[in-house]
């Protein structure tokens, strides 16, 4: 039976939803390693829309994460709200902005954010089934404040950039520093990072992290 | 020295822009095969927009083709109008409905569609100056249009569905069937073409005749 791989996508676009590239890559890596996938987001206006030619905020424009993940899923995704841990044997989280802006809000207020009621709980529901978690770029910050707020210190890789990692510990994680290639495995917690744009500076750098990421997620289910 | 490619881009999601794993998967071959890549797209707005996960349109929505196309590019693009044919080796298109409905109208007029003027110039003179062109799942109607418009008889593939090789024909093409794994080659023309999603049933498929086309176009430089 096909290994049943959860994403979670933030949206579509680096600076205010999930990064492209990441998202398209892991989807490409788990199907190629024969995983069925479930596409989610929340349903949630984005934190703001960002025009990614200018990289200043459209402020007349709102666009909701679920819809706009809907581009690269090719169609409609699920509401992370409704998706049970049964129906799943790992869960996968990009990164891009996104993943600090509108599934929890690190990237403005650190260690004091908050986080999305249905991706928490779906990351809680994951880690007690035993079932293993995939966290890339800065998407660690959200399995590190849906672990560390149940007192859960789990092993994670943003790259090495020092404060980013101080803010992971801040949430209740432990940072581990890698490269763009490396790959932070926490077994016992069962949680798996990679760095990818948090260090990139390619393409194909960041594919070869995800690819390994990938490997190393489907091994432990 | 590198290779040096240009990516043309109609948006940002299937149903109004550039297939977003087409331009990912193209933008990874390229970068794994070594090419220096120039991402660009017309400065102009997409015909409508679609909401991804309901596939309606959203009637009171405007987006600029160009600022949408940032978001793969993660930044600024170059509007294709201003790039001339001696600063790349080669040109691909990735496909989506928004190569039909933003670079041309083939979506909505078939063979009595128009065509982005930035986007015709640029092909004519790649075609002129003997450098290849890669278009891929519907792009190919952007081809033949550029082409045929121009007498030259290009041999392409949107894969097998029969209308629509009837509409690349009318355009001036000529058309060849091909699986999805498959790469219609015309050397005389320097036009490649692969179906991708025209055909795809999996993201694997459609990177698996992604790299053979872009393996065929790094060649042909």
């Amino acid at each position: 039976m096909a290994k049943r791989v959860g994403v979670i996508l933030a949206g579509c676009g680096v600076y205010d939803g999930a990064e492209i590239h990441e998202s398209v890559i892991t989807l490409l890596a788990l199907d190629r390693a024969g995983a069925e996938v479930t596409i989610m987001a929340p349903n949630r206006n984005q934190l703001h829309v960002i025009n990614h030619q200018s990289g200043e905020v459209s402020e007349d424009e709102t666009r909701n994460v679920m819809v706009e993940s809907a581009r690269i899923a090719r169609g409609a995704v699920r509401s992370v709200a409704e998706v049970k841990s049964d129906e799943l044997d790992a869960l996968a989280l990009p990164g891009g902005f996104g993943a600090a802006k509108n599934l929890c809000t690190f990237a403005i207020k650190g260690a004091e954010c908050e986080i999305d009621d249905g991706v928490a709980k779906l990351i809680r529901a994951m880690h007690t089934a035993g079932k293993p978690i995939l966290a890339m770029c800065i998407a660690p910050a959200v399995a590190a404040k849906a672990l560390g707020d149940k007192g859960i210190k789990a092993k994670l890789t943003i790259g090495n950039d020092a404060d980013t990692a101080a803010g992971i510990e801040a949430l209740g994680g432990t940072h581990e520093n890698q490269d763009v290639r490396g790959v932070a495995v926490d077994k016992e917690n069962k949680v798996i990072s990679t760095p990818a744009y948090m260090l990139g500076q390619s393409i194909s750098e960041v594919a070869d992290g995800i690819e390994n990421a990938v490997g190393e997620l489907m091994k432990m289910i």
